[in-house]
Parts: structure tokens; C-alpha cells; sequence
């Protein structure tokens, strides 16, 4: 049996597991920091890896989820935020020169779909949405069992969609994107400027708000961040309504730390999608959910491109 | 050799055309008007193709182009627009059972883009976005070479897209989509109001002003009806830029009436997409073009579906 290495490289860690078969579960696996004083991240990676080379086994191939836009025909990182240094990073050919044996490289938030899909909550759908909601929202589509990739690799910004023009500003510069209007980013931007302009909540006094002390506030039922998840609710609601006409999934799911505070903005954002699908077509047998994996979903969706490349993206 | 049939199924006319080999050239065709006082469309349409079924050839499969959402993988219309009684319609049981070929139905705006891809503006291409501007917008998408149909055949409703929420009212009863905005009945929409709130122009006198209407005062220098195809050419350059950013095409192709007066909106629609984009490498490369093949696109998408439905649909 021949053992597959799944990479997940994210801003705060470098993550390595090792498996064999089909199954999910990986036999050996660690992590080190992606910024260290030690060394460049891909150098360190590379030893990380080297170190867990499983001896007297073949291994079938190295997949890599990572942060970013990709080029996944080439295996070129385009820029990956948080690592210093990694623009037009081709690490497809480094890494293969290297162990000599195929890599392929995928987007970290298609391939946290790649896992729910196939370990998580989308198992058994043919077409999924999945959103990942939190500093930034992100996300990935499968269409009639393939993933959605683009010319480029660039395929399925779908934070970056105006959907209010003039609206606040993004995190990517351009103005009322989807993410600028339900992130965690932008539930803490209304807030803190609605509390600049006078309006009293437990939230005043707190400095550098985040969407997780917002969270904290309105589960308390604080009216103001209540108030600010609804308002989140109802954007995701106009986007996602949005992708149901576009691609007309069986299945939602919902990633990322803001997706943990569902209950605070389920309502609204139901709401939302109910009165606004052109037709009760698009919302017949749909399932709108919560990530099951966790931030284990690249690693999975990595193992899983590694162990059917053709199938999965080429 | 084998004779493939296909049927372009419109409001107005229905079309038939025999094809021979994998040549886009008929070697026959026929067209009747889709309504009559002379029996129901389905028999009528039934009578045509019999009519025309050749004599001593075998042939191979029906394709057909079908107007509004269907059902692909029960060749099943939902609600075909302007066609009394086509309501979840069995069309390809019927015309199966009726003349002992295989049946595939698509929907006409996702056969246009087929047609257009096989033999028309969009050779050569994997990533194609279409959009067909007339009275109201449609298209479809094909990503990595394959249409994007969506879990019931609803998927690329294109022109259904908020992007300015409490906007203008759309045909389908929801506000803000993109085809309130931008549609040929848009464009006619906001000439009618800015008229009616008096600003002077050389369609004032007009009674039910159409698009083309607008685009012949817009050619001759009339500023409002500038105006308003620069208006529609930014919401357009708007909603483009949401589709570079989730499908990530290599090319646009642009048709229907509207498309047809796209000097008239290039420059503000160009602009507005230079300036939305959230990085270049999105339209590096990037085409944008007219349809090639006019209202022919849809006999020839139906073609090429019956040729090799499992590549093109299944």
C-alpha cells in the first residue's frame, strides 16, 4: 500500500499528514509556525516533510492546500498572503524536483470543499456552494462533480461580487463586495462605526472589536451587535441567492469562524433567500449548513486531490 | 451516414433543420410559426418533424433548444415563456416515444452558447461566459469545457443577480437584478421616467419606447439616449466583473438585440470592468466580443448536444 502526503499551508501553520488507502485518517501527522526566525517557510517546509518520509513505502503523490489564488495546472502559488515572499512561488516543480514524486497544488478554500465533499458535510451531492466566512469570506463551487477553476485558477471569488455599489470598502480595495458587507471584518466595521456615532451598547467601551466579542455580545442579546449579524444575515442571504441562480447547488455550506454563530444570523439571512429566489425551484430539497471538519478540511481536501488528481481538477 | 435533427424551439417560430456528419451546414430546414389557430404547438411541432423525417437515412438523435428553464436530465420544461400549455412539459418522452430516436433537450440561452463555442465566436475556448441582452438578459457557462447546469438544469440565470438591492423591479418580480438594469427593457425603462420627470429629448414625442428605439436616437447624438446605454453599459461592466470573478472566463460573448448597439455602451461597460476588477490577472487575456452566429445559435447548440450528448451535458 502506498502512502499519500497531504500539505496544508496556512498563515499560522504548516500542517504535513501522511496516509495510506482511501481512508481518511491519517497515520502520522505534524505542524510547525509558517513565520519563524529560523528560516524561509518553504525551506522549512521542505525539511518538515523530508522528516516524515516514510521509510521502505511508496508514496503515490504530495497535495497542497494553499492560501491564496493558485494556478493549479501549473502549481503556482500567485501570492499567498501572510508569507513573505510567496509570489509566483512555482511550488509544484520545486517540491517535485525535489522528493520526486507528482504534486499537484490546490486553492485552501477549494480544497476545504474537495474534503467536506468527500468527508464532511457535502458527501453525496453533485453540486455544493461552500462559503467560508471570516476575516475575509471565500469559498469554492463543485459543479455536476467538478470543482469550478477558471482559465486561471481564479475561478469563484465569490466575497468578491458588488453587490452593493458605492458600499463600504473591501479588503481587496474595490467597494460593497459581498465580503465587505458579512464578514467578520465587516460585522466589526458596523459596529465600531455605529458606535462612533453615539449609539450605547455593552460593546462601548471595548477596544479593537472583533467579530468573535460581537458574537459574545449578541448571544447576551446586546440590541446593537444583534442587530449586526442581521444585517450580515441579510447581505449573505442577497449573495447566496445570488449563487443559487447561478449554480443552482443541492447543498450550502458555511465555513470559517463566523460561521459558528449561525444562530445569530440564520433568521435574517433565511429570510432573505425565501423572498428573494426568483422561483421556489432554486430552494426545492436545499440544504443550507455548517462545515463538519473544521480546519482539518484542507488537509482532507489535499489527500484528496492527491489521490485523484485526474478526477478531481485535470 | 446518419442524420441528426434539431429543433430551435421559440416564441415566435419553431425550427427545424437535418444535419449530416459533424458538418454545422443543414442539408435541409423549415420554420412555422410557434402559434396558430391551427392546433396546439407540441402537435404542430410534432407534424413538422415528421414531415421532414428522411427517407432511407437512420437518424442518430433530436436535439432541441427549448426557451426557459428546463430540466436537462429529464428533457422536462419547467414554463416555457409565450407558449400556452408548455408547462413541465415531457418533451423528450413524448418526441421519444413518438419517433424511436434518442431525445435531448437544452435550454435555448445554454445551446446558443454551445452553438457559439462549436462554430462560432467562442472556438478554441475552455472558459466561456455568454450573456444574451434583449428584452431581458440570459446565458449560460461553460467552465473547464463543460456547461454549468446545476442540480435541476436552473444554474447561469445570469441576469438574476442582485447588484443593487431596492433597485428597479424585474421581470421576474424581484428588485435590483441586473436585468432591471441593464436589459433592452431597462434601457427603455429609464429613457420612459427621465422623460416623464421632463427632461427634453428626441424621443419625447415617442409613444412605447423600445430599445431600439433608444439606440437609433443614441446613434444620431441624442444625449439622454447616451446616457442611458452608458448607464447600462456600467451595470453591465458591474455584473461582468462579478462573473470574471466567479467563473474566471478567457472570454465574454455578448448577444442578443442589445448587444447589437454595443458601441453605443463599450466604452462605460470596458471602464467599469477596468476598474473592478480586483486584479488585473482577470482580464489578462481576457476577450470580449459580440455573438457570431445570430439567431442561429440555437439550431446549432442543438446539433452539437444531439451529436455527443455525453460530452456536451450528461
Amino acid at each position: 500500500m502506498s502512502t499519500t502526503i497531504a500539505v496544508d499551508v496556512g498563515g499560522t501553520q504548516l500542517r504535513v499528514a501522511l496516509y495510506e488507502g482511501d481512508e481518511g485518517i491519517p497515520y502520522q501527522q505534524a505542524r510547525i509556525p509558517t513565520r519563524s526566525s529560523r528560516g524561509a517557510a518553504i525551506d522549512r517546509l521542505i525539511e518538515l516533510i523530508a522528516s516524515l518520509w516514510p521509510a521502505g513505502r511508496q508514496v503515490k503523490a504530495i497535495g497542497i492546500a494553499a492560501p491564496g489564488p493558485v494556478n493549479h495546472k501549473a502549481g503556482i502559488i500567485y501570492a499567498a498572503p501572510n508569507i513573505p515572499g510567496w509570489i509566483r512561488l512555482p511550488l509544484r516543480t520545486i517540491l517535485q524536483e525535489r522528493f520526486g514524486v507528482p504534486v499537484f497544488v490546490g486553492n485552501d478554500a477549494n480544497l476545504a470543499l474537495l474534503g467536506e465533499w468527500r468527508f464532511g458535510a457535502g458527501q453525496g451531492h453533485h453540486n455544493l456552494l461552500y462559503m467560508t466566512i471570516s476575516t475575509g469570506i471565500g469559498g469554492g463551487v463543485i459543479s455536476d462533480d467538478r470543482l469550478i477553476l477558471g482559465e486561471s485558477g481564479l475561478a469563484t471569488e465569490v466575497g468578491h461580487v458588488t453587490i452593493l455599489p458605492d458600499g463600504p470598502l473591501c479588503s481587496c480595495g474595490k467597494r460593497g463586495h459581498l465580503e465587505a458587507l458579512a464578514s467578520g471584518t465587516a460585522i466589526a466595521n458596523y459596529v465600531t462605526a455605529e458606535l462612533s456615532k453615539g449609539r450605547h451598547s455593552s460593546l462601548s467601551d471595548q477596544p479593537a472589536l472583533t467579530a468573535k466579542d460581537i458574537s459574545k455580545a449578541a448571544r447576551a442579546g446586546d440590541p446593537l451587535a444583534l442587530e449586526a449579524f442581521a444585517r450580515a444575515g441579510k447581505f449573505l442571504g442577497l449573495g447566496i441567492t445570488n449563487y443559487l441562480h447561478i449554480f443552482n447547488p443541492s447543498i450550502v455550506i458555511l465555513g470559517g469562524g463566523v460561521s459558528q454563530s449561525l444562530s445569530m444570523f440564520r433568521e435574517t439571512m433565511d429570510r432573505t433567500i425565501r423572498e428573494s429566489v426568483m422561483s421556489p425551484e432554486f430552494i426545492h430539497n436545499l440544504t443550507i449548513t455548517t462545515a463538519a471538519l473544521g480546519d482539518g478540511a484542507g488537509l482532507l481536501g489535499a489527500f484528496t486531490l492527491a489521490r485523484s488528481p485526474e478526477e478531481e481538477m485535470i
